[in-house]
């Protein structure tokens, strides 16, 4: 059992003396996540204390979320709260390693407790607020699978999903996107990442998977992880630059044309026709079309997606459920050529599907009974009134006449570029200590050429540009949030 | 839309034409999985045919399973219905790849037709029997989460898996398996085969993977898949072996000990000291302790895990709840030793969990309140019984002096050895033909050394040894297993 000293407590109370033992000890990973610590009882006693110092001393721990309870059964050492949707965190864990990267889950927790989880405001977790789900309707559907299915619940899903969700995948698609595509087409899968690795056993491990420049860190961090080469492509105002993909000898391009993360620009259609040019100029070239987001573009047409476009069956459709309804449903899908489907059929049928049926039923009704719809059409209308209520405020505050805004239309964010010679760096650690959580552009470039002149220009351009992504604000939110950028500028409200 | 000639029908009536049509061209891959059908009506003036014709065809086609219905949308091609766990299927794919492997889905609806859904005795599949599962408590259960965790179902779960969950397996591995776990060491996963992709994430690409032959071909096909050397090692009477281990240069031993498949064997004390011996030689060696199906052994002392007996950090333990409760719970996991654990914590927590909040809950509840335990116990009781009665039939039949039995202790399965000459290719087929699918050990041996002498002397002990895998035979069906069995060596019963 745990031991600690009480000879030299000093003046301090007995339970602030164990507590502070305890929590260093959390701190230092001597005790890990998930520990059980000692009952009450028992370690009073061990420790020559009364039960109610013991108390004392986890109720304050609990309370400042180093431990956490489970009834009738006792107190344990809290994991790391997860961080979400990463770009930022990931960041800091690169530029930082010894404060956020290596040092095991002490430092997490207490780095978490101090600038994660005591947001007011958050601007980079992408999580859509708490509440907005419908969840009544979803634990409805849920309780008529359990009476309906229970038989086909005990069955194992086939390897690409079951029918249902698949048709009713297809048919969403087909009215939302104007894609045909066959439910056989449609595999399913636990999550985007799982897919993406599904992706690399179909295509190969000799290939060159390009990303974008700036974009999302996590997915070059999967091909790596994967250990495939991976090549950071630069975007232009119309999205990725074909003789960039050219000269990196790509061939794989991993883009997201409907709605490009952080920039927001939306591909448009001459460069998506280049993007298939360049896919059919040789045998192994494929497009992996990340459509994550898209169905919360907020203005300009809807474009055809790639896929819808695409005669030679080079296109790799993806998108997912985890974003657009909730983190919790991990059902995400890719859809497959005919050619490809053929070979993940000959080389990848033998991986079981990895999401339960359950959740696949259950979003099978959701979809088929026009939730999904309703859900979709709800929440646009949510956002667009947080951006408009963004866009006003920022109107009216000492904002106004030093920043410009872009992108608006594109939905979940749009950019705020200020005019102002603070570095990123030292404003985005201003605005972490006033409570809000920012990203700006220039961290999601990755892979710079080494021009230096070019560089700098670049480096210029790319400055003081906030990514307003308002998909975790509340409207009721929505002062507060202009109130605090403005502060973190010195600026008045 | 579809169009058929109608012209040279000859006598048969003309649903059965349009019947036949239809059924070739999913046949022929012409109409693929999941493909919509024409509404009866457009279909029937599109052809110039009546309604009914159209119908009968429809349901002719239904009743066959080459198309299926959803409700108020119409009629889909069938997908492939899945063949469960694979090491028959999957050796004849490799074997007879046109009949079975590359062509596209028509021929394998039908072969699945002929050869998979209809045997009335599966020793193959490895799926528990229907209606084993307690259902009703899983689905109340459900329902409790539903009411009690609303909110936390919205979050998205931290990487490792909830802590709930992770807390009640680490109770339930220290009850059962005397493994002092820590909660925090518990990674959850969708699955063995996804936690395999990440353990090679985690411990290298550039490492040699050593697998058991005979065992699962699918373990060997996932670490191929994933673009690591893998290599086959021979096991013994007491497991791997080590010298194989140390001949083929291999890093990471991917083993049963506790339930070797097929052969049943419970490696002895000694030789897991000397696979931990063999792995603490060298500082990149690991072991994976695939523990797999270990609740159910039926006789015999339980021997310590090699996690539980290791401290030089070098045993990754890993078991799923997909077997041991119903295949459609989605729900593996791995434990870590800490120093990996610090690895994983560094390079792979960017992946979000691949189960869903939800399942996770309930699960963590049916561990918690007891059900787990309970449900084990049950289905002990039930393959007790399955085994008794199969060993019993066996020896009331002309079976018996002709057969031997061995490692009928070890769970799930048993071998019986028959003498006989007809090849065990020739026996399989024609226990297929006779509706029993059954499986034999020289079929789990993969790798094979060009060494002739040896290859002749280990084939002819190998030969003519079934798999009695009685996992998803069904106390009622065990009398009929026994007379196939013997009808399929034209004995009498």
């Amino acid at each position: 059992m745990l031991t600690y000293s009480f000879a030299d407590t000093g003046p301090e109370p007995l339970y602030i003396h164990l507590y502070k033992c305890i929590k260093n000890d959390i701190l230092d990973s001597i005790l890990l996540p998930g520990t059980k610590l000692p009952s009450k009882r028992s370690f009073a006693k061990n420790l020559g204390i009364s039960n109610i110092t013991v108390e004392n001393a986890y109720a304050q721990l609990q309370a400042e979320g180093f431990i956490y309870s489970v009834p009738k059964k006792g107190f344990y050492v809290t994991e790391l709260p997860d961080k979400g949707v990463m770009p930022f965190n990931s960041i800091r864990t690169e530029n930082k390693n010894t404060e956020y990267g290596t040092k095991w889950h002490g430092s997490k927790i207490e780095s978490s407790k101090e600038e994660g989880s005591q947001f007011e405001i958050d601007l980079v977790s992408n999580t859509a607020p708490p509440g907005k789900f419908p969840f009544s309707i979803w634990a409805r559907l849920m309780r008529e699978v359990i009476s309906e299915k229970s038989s086909e619940l005990m069955k194992k899903s086939p390897w690409g999903g079951i029918m249902e969700l698949r048709s009713a995948i297809s048919l969403n698609l087909k009215q939302f996107r104007n894609m045909e595509v066959s439910p056989g087409q449609i595999i399913t899968g636990a999550g985007t990442e799982y897919l993406y690795t599904l992706i690399i056993q179909l295509l190969g491990y000799d290939k060159i998977y390009a990303v974008e420049t700036p974009g999302y860190k996590k997915i070059a961090q999967i091909y790596k992880s994967n250990n495939v080469a991976c090549e950071y492509i630069p975007v232009d105002n119309s999205g990725i630059i074909i003789e960039e993909l050219e000269r990196h000898n790509a061939d794989v391009a991993h883009i997201s044309p409907s709605h490009h993360y952080p920039t927001g620009i939306a591909t448009p259609v001459s460069r998506r026709y280049e993007i298939l040019a360049w896919a059919a100029e040789e045998p192994d070239r494929y497009i992996i079309e990340d459509d994550y987001d898209s169905e919360f573009r907020l203005a300009g047409k809807q474009m055809p997606t790639l896929q819808s476009i695409d005669i030679m069956e080079r296109v790799i459709y993806i998108n997912t459920f985890t974003k657009s309804l909730a983190p919790t449903i991990r059902i995400s899908y890719m859809v497959l050529p005919v050619t490809l489907l053929e070979k993940f059929h000959s080389k990848l049928s033998f991986y079981s599907c990895t999401v339960s049926n359950f959740e696949q039923y259950t979003l099978a009704k959701f979809i088929n009974d026009g939730y999904f719809e309703k859900h979709i059409n709800r929440m646009r209308n949510y956002y667009r009134k947080v951006r408009d209520g963004l866009l006003k405020e920022i109107k009216n505050s000492s904002l106004s006449g030093i920043s410009e805004i872009s992108e608006e239309g594109s939905g979940l964010h749009f950019l705020l570029k200020i005019h102002t010679d603070m570095p990123d760096s030292e404003y985005i650690e201003i605005c972490r200590k006033n409570k809000i959580n920012v990203s700006c552009l220039s961290q999601y470039y990755t892979g710079e050429e080494k021009n230096h002149d070019k560089e700098n220009k670049n480096n210029k351009e790319r400055q003081h540009i906030i990514i307003m992504d308002y998909s975790g604000i509340r409207l009721e939110d929505v002062e507060k949030t202009v109130k605090l950028l403005c502060k973190s500028l010195n600026l008045p409200g």
